[in-house]
């Protein structure tokens, strides 16, 4: 049996559990896997490059995760941050010893000069990882929140004030400059389906679709393009979702969702998965012209993940 | 009481011991204490700035040298050298996370283009340590070793090969165009008594030696310049300074090391101290001009190194 070729675009916790059900049942379903990440989360910490979303999907996908925080590993220490405390540096953005191991590889294989892309298929490789993460880009690209406070970096925003603040505007910095890389060009153009993992439309989905040349290689694709619906009986299950709907336009719920990627491009998405909780909003998001399949989208274990998996592919 | 300025040159494991030792006596013996340290050991590890030397004096002031190993910190962690050992990247050279700490906040510091000096008195402080560590120089030198394999990074010879192959010849690379620091030359300037730690003549104190002008600075400070003998009954206490009087020339004895102290610059020392084992030996050490005092230069507890400092503070 020829394998399928599935494209996963992911930000961080919600993508990494739908690309981690995906993993599970790649060899029985015959999956050929690709992830491509929203970047515009990355950021410098102690001159180390971080990849949040990259990571939690990298560590998601082998079993190191740590499912309790939901960011960063399992079994982690903490030795380097409180050195690092003692002599002054920042900690907030907090960095366990393992998951520093990563940013020094990373960022040493970056000041060699290689592309995020590479490093990232090294690093996969080296927790030996059978899907392929592909950053969104390898240009680089940085996320910031409009508030009333001003502008504030992403995780600025998200991590040290807690994306307590209502984000009133959204910039993507230098995501002019920035492609899609020749490895996501060629998976989405591969793709015998494509889905938006049930990640944040705003900053996680959004900021990959922002990427010049995405959304028409999206749309030149042969393959159906089916959105998991983030947002479950109105209130996103993590993050601020339901709040960037409220301050920046839209509405939090399936319906909402549908629409938020259909504004983008009319004629984006085949088919939206919407939470059984959501099945009495089918009729309105079919009304956009949309097939709405209906799933248990929350996936509190493995075996869920496996099965919201099952249920997209065995449906496109 | 006026406090006395004590200048210690220094390499790694003796000489972080002879520090300590003057250290623990600062305050009972109102000493000043600057330790001028080596760093031709320096090297890159994950791209990450490594000064071994001063971290070895720097933890040992702290408290917080691994007193069983003799490098690094105690209560250590290896979680993110797995990590990295994991992805492939070269760990035989082993840091520790809590020693990641202090190379990825001096990294940091380094490349926001803070200098040597100025990062380690940051890093220093940090940790509450009272006295001035001073890097030998801000500018770049790498000690490189000939042996029949040909030349080696110093830690390739040293950590990686275990010093097992003799050494034909030393060179430090970029010592042409490094200088003193200001504050070298200050401190030296400024001294009441100058001291060369029990640290290897050829690779650590020599290494100090060799910075263009520090010979010269030393020749013209008014302060007594004293010399501990790192041969004690013919043997180095740790590391190759024996075998390397034996590939290099010269004699592995304590009036060895007097001589080859003298051979760098006549007059360049006014005693030496040497250990009670080698009591035997000052008349000959004395017939080249210089003072003897004779000690317990082994130092196997804290209290073996504040009577050690004692010792030499008291007789300068």
């Amino acid at each position: 049996m020829e394998r399928r070729s599935i494209v996963v675009l992911a930000g961080g916790f919600g993508g990494a559990k739908l690309a981690h059900g995906m993993a599970l049942i790649a060899d029985e379903a015959a999956i050929d896997l690709s992830v491509i990440v929203n970047t515009g989360d990355d950021l410098e910490v102690h001159g180390l490059s971080v990849s949040p979303d990259l990571d939690t999907v990298m560590y998601t996908l082998a079993g190191l995760a740590n499912t309790d925080t939901g960011w960063g590993v399992r079994d982690e220490t903490w030795s380097a941050s409180a050195m690092l405390d003692g002599y002054g540096a920042p900690v907030w953005f907090r960095l366990g010893d393992r998951d520093l191991g990563t940013h020094i590889g990373r960022t040493k294989l970056l000041r060699d000069g290689r592309r995020l892309t590479d490093v990232t298929a090294a690093l996969t490789h080296g927790l030996g990882i059978a899907a392929r993460l592909l950053p969104m880009t390898d240009e680089r690209v940085r996320t910031h929140i409009r508030t009333a406070e001003g502008w504030l970096d992403f995780q600025e925003w998200f991590v040290r004030r807690h994306h307590a603040d209502p984000a009133l505007e959204v910039r993507f910095e230098g995501i002019e400059s920035a492609h899609p890389t020749p490895e996501v060009a060629e998976a989405i153009a591969r793709a015998d389906l494509i889905v938006f993992a049930p990640s944040n439309p705003f900053v996680s989905i959004g900021t990959i679709l922002a990427v010049p040349g995405m959304l028409t290689a999206l749309m030149a694709a042969e393959a159906r393009i089916v959105a998991v619906s983030p947002i479950v009986g109105g209130a996103a299950l993590r993050g601020p979702a339901d709040q960037m709907f409220a301050s920046l336009g839209g509405e939090s719920s399936a319906a909402g969702v549908a629409r938020h990627y259909l504004g983008l491009h009319p004629g984006l998405l085949d088919a939206i998965v919407i939470d059984r909780q959501d099945a009495s909003s089918a009729p309105e998001i079919e009304a956009l012209g949309l097939r709405v399949q209906v799933a248990q989208t929350v996936m509190t274990n493995d075996a869920e993940r496996a099965e919201l998996a099952r249920a997209i592919v065995s449906e496109a």
